[in-house]
């Protein structure tokens, strides 16, 4: 019998605090590069997209691209369901051998980098089939619902999706807003250029 | 007489680069918080917004949420066309009051505001009086083209457009790549959260 995936770590990791629907979009807002994972048919998969974007405040939503030669789509599609997580600095390697290395061609790529994941709460919903499993290590995690639109998926690779449940690192987000300045810098998020160059998410500037 | 904008500084800035189509999305890859400027009938806005983001590399698409509301979506529906420009440390106090402030209740906010606005050079298929005016200071700028989706637009408030040129402070953007860690700190971009609170552009890693 072989597995899609790494060993699952039942057990969310520590920290890991639930966020108010009326404040996920502030994990996404600062534009940082996510981890996509999703379930179904007993097959997992996660792959790295620099292109997730909020869409709206409340019921808050979300836009990620979704290349049709990727697993983790077929998979999106299958389920209707998906997450963004955020990986922070120390898993700037594993995010971008996540994002270059296809399980089509790679079908071990979970165990051979042993992503370490989790499963989600169970969610109203969300059959535990369809829950996508969340990696550790992150700051942030969405668990996102598709809203079907053929035609954004067919002509521009466009996923639109409302965010159903979310948590955070509570040490890196608390009350409501991130507090990077005051966290240890590994929780800093990550933000993907190209070529295996990321930026860290810097300096608090208030105005 | 009255006019809309501030005076226009028909020169474009010092360091003001062409950025081949082909490496455009990298502009907006790390996620940054852009000014979305547009003209029409005579008329100029600019506006912020957290929710741009690439959508495609060849020829280059980007998405952008538009609210109803604003008199920047007025204009880009008039016209056709936008910039998408990004916004450096120095302008975070400006980049949050364009945010705020709509030029339906504030018709003098670039006025007020004195934001410093000159002329894109000239696009074939764009006449000059579509052609958005655009920010100095900026680290990197996009002219877009709608591409009509009235679902999208009427439903989310999502436009998607090609972007049809770009430009790079060459101080911070050389040869398609960033060079944050090069060039001065001014030249960071941000990345905005709510409530006035940005996070600039922070360390590379490269792996």
């Amino acid at each position: 019998m072989t597995t899609a995936h790494a060993p699952i770590h039942s057990a969310a990791p520590a920290h890991f605090a639930p966020v108010p629907l009326d404040k996920a979009y502030r994990l996404l807002n600062h534009g940082p590069t996510v981890l996509v994972s999703a379930s179904h048919a007993g097959q997992c998969n996660v792959m790295a997209a620099a292109w997730a974007c909020a869409l709206d405040f409340a019921p808050p939503k979300v836009t990620v691209v979704l290349d049709k030669a990727t697993r983790t789509r077929e998979l999106v599609q299958g389920s209707g369901h998906f997450a963004l997580q955020l990986p922070t600095v120390p898993l700037a390697a594993l995010t971008e051998a996540l994002g270059t290395e296809s399980a089509h061609t790679h079908p071990d790529k979970l165990q051979r980098h042993a992503v370490p994941l989790f499963e989600a709460p169970a969610l109203p919903g969300i059959t535990p089939a369809q829950s996508p499993l969340l990696v550790q290590g992150c700051a942030a995690w969405l668990v996102c619902r598709v809203i079907p639109e053929p035609h954004n998926q067919q002509a521009y690779d466009l996923f639109i999706a409302e965010v159903v449940a979310a948590w955070a690192d509570e040490r890196v987000f608390r009350q409501g807003h991130w507090e990077f300045d005051t966290a240890p810098d590994s929780l800093r998020t990550l933000h993907y250029v190209a070529g295996g160059q990321f930026y860290a998410t810097g300096a608090s500037i208030k105005v």
